[in-house]
């Protein structure tokens, strides 16, 4: 049986890629390396579409994530956190874990935030220097408005940090134009890479913090991550197969251009959304994301064999619905290496695995109508 | 030109793992990555030689390391740091870096610490609950006694945190028995993997002291690496491609055996020296490990010229010295993935490396005494 993923990451990685991380290791103090770093450099900067310096880390998102935190605050801090899912409640975590004070914006899931509700809290609280949010909160499916934000943030002169990680390279997003201080993303979302690399954009306001900030770190060092970067080498020993890999993914990412890769990820969720609604079936984000489609299961049916069907009977992994979304829902994502035809192959898998379980539904009207979106 | 590494990491990888590394990415929450870490952790206990959980991070070993100080240590504990070279110096300043004191043991570069001088400290300083030191220190070239050291710590009733990233699977080591709470390592070296995975064992005895640390933690979390292995998962999204690598170098480790691979590197490290002194030149190690020799470069010859020439025109890249040792020395590495004949490479490429630059030798002269020693 063919296997495919339709999971928000790791993503399919293209048969061009895989076998780049499977050429001979190179060492990563050769002149080779250097070579292959800056051109990776000039290509994240263009992913990034910053002008900024962009650091890359081995770890997951994670850990890009929790350099910012490290890199930026001292202990007692007190920051805006926007809590609208999971990866928002995850800022807030680590935020915890190193003593810093959150301020939480909790947002119900499937909401988008509002802009001015963060604006209130800015007022509210002063004390508040810096902002964390999520622009594609993968466990509600939902597209925050980071230019609104950008723009509120900057009016109350606070730094704003961005969970970028599903929405980098798939969303539309201008760090330079919309005032975001620290970027994060990783490799295997919208990088169409395997797991394993993470990525930061540092602006100069964000390297002023750097410099009074007193959380300890060590391989989280934006500093020296900075120095290194200057010679193109890494603090520590990076990945190298997936660093040659990534050389790869982002010159795909160029030959497509940007704008048409946001475009195609839009027309996707476009399609998508038509079709789940042709199910008959809800889409659960109110302000959907382009990287995934949140499906709510449809009552009477166990979400969870829903997706073992699918999965076992068609080949095709989705993922299910994360802490009170557990069984609920099903997301299918459109992240990264997909085309029209896998759009399709989904929602084919999605109308079996329902007509399995005995919901009612005519075979091909979710197909139909994300032809018609794709084909217009 | 083929291009071979004779460098301590990374190290070659085979080409079954390099292809194993190209596999189509799977999802890491699904039951086949589950069999996958499953099978690799019974590999990883088997490598390290312990009964004690081993952990998995997406990070190059440094990661490791600062996962072993931040889960173990409370702000303002005092510790006993061996620096006895640059990756000892390395766990004095990640212990610095969040406010351990640090008691060091400063080792002249080239010797082994003496186990005496360990205890001499613990009783002197009675404040020290934790002893750091490396077994196989890569800048050096020494290998330290710590089955010595074990039993003195143990005496002491106090924890040992060792450095085996060069040793594990290259050297004799049994954390078990030799009274070790923590070790770690990185895929890069002994494994025969790319870079990007490490790992370290817990003992029982960490696991309590796990318990009252109060150093910030979140990426590096002990104990929610723990809770996930119950579960054959990993909190954070893992570098799968590499994991399913590490499955098959895990696997030539267990079919090769690890006092077959024991004795191999030492053998060649036997050869190696051998050659280096039928060569007239002089191992630079006191007490050599044998993962790596390093040669002291003679007077008059320019040892940057010497590798870069190596490199060049006979594309075998060897590593340089490092801090003081800059351009005094070449270390020639033979770990991992190597065989009789690579080692008689290296040692060919160093002798015409020499002869190029008008060094006075007989060529083959150092390849005979390797041959003779390999032969027996």
């Amino acid at each position: 049986m063919k296997k495919r993923l339709s999971t928000p990451g790791p993503t399919t990685v293209p048969e061009s890629v895989l076998l780049k991380m499977a050429e001979p290791i190179i060492h990563h103090r050769s002149a080779e390396y250097g070579e292959l770093f800056a051109q990776i450099n000039q290509g994240l900067k263009y992913l990034f579409q910053t002008e900024n310096e962009v650091l890359t880390f081995t770890s997951s998102g994670t850990g890009a994530m929790e350099a910012a935190v490290v890199n930026l605050l001292s202990p007692g801090d007190k920051v805006l956190v926007v809590r609208g899912g999971k990866f928002g409640e995850r800022w807030a975590e680590i935020c915890t874990a190193y003593g810093v004070q959150v301020e939480p914006l909790d947002v119900e899931w499937g909401h988008a935030v509002d802009p001015q509700q963060i604006a209130a809290k800015l007022e509210a609280v002063p004390e508040i220097r810096t902002v964390f949010t999520t622009h594609s909160e993968t466990s509600t499916g939902v597209i925050n408005d980071i230019e609104a934000i950008g723009q509120i943030v900057r009016e109350h002169s606070v730094l704003l940090v961005v969970d970028g990680i599903t929405s980098i390279g798939t969303h539309r997003f201008l760090p330079d134009q919309w005032h975001i201080d620290v970027a994060v993303t990783g490799s295997q979302k919208g990088l169409m890479l395997s797991p394993g690399l993470a990525f930061a954009s540092v602006s100069q306001k964000a390297w002023e913090m750097v410099k009074s900030s007193n959380l300890p770190k060590y391989y989280w060092s934006f500093s020296a991550a900075k120095k290194f970067l200057t010679k193109n080498q890494n603090p520590y020993t990076p990945a190298v197969s997936l660093l040659v890999g990534l050389k790869k993914s982002l010159e795909m990412i160029q030959e497509e251009g940007l704008e048409n890769i946001w475009a195609r990820h839009q027309r996707h969720a476009q399609a998508t959304r038509a079709a789940v609604r042709a199910l008959g079936l809800e889409v659960f984000a109110k302000n959907p994301s382009n990287i995934l489609t949140i499906v709510r299961v449809p009552e009477g049916i166990d979400g969870k064999l829903l997706l073992k069907t699918i999965r076992t009977k068609y080949g095709i992994t989705m993922a299910g619905g994360q802490a009170a979304l557990a069984g609920k829902v099903v997301r299918i994502s459109h992240m990264g290496y997909i085309d029209d035809f896998d759009i399709l192959t989904a929602i084919a898998a999605l109308e079996r695995g329902l007509k399995d379980l005995e919901w009612q539904l005519e075979l091909g009207s979710g197909v139909t109508a994300a032809q018609q979106v794709l084909g217009e």
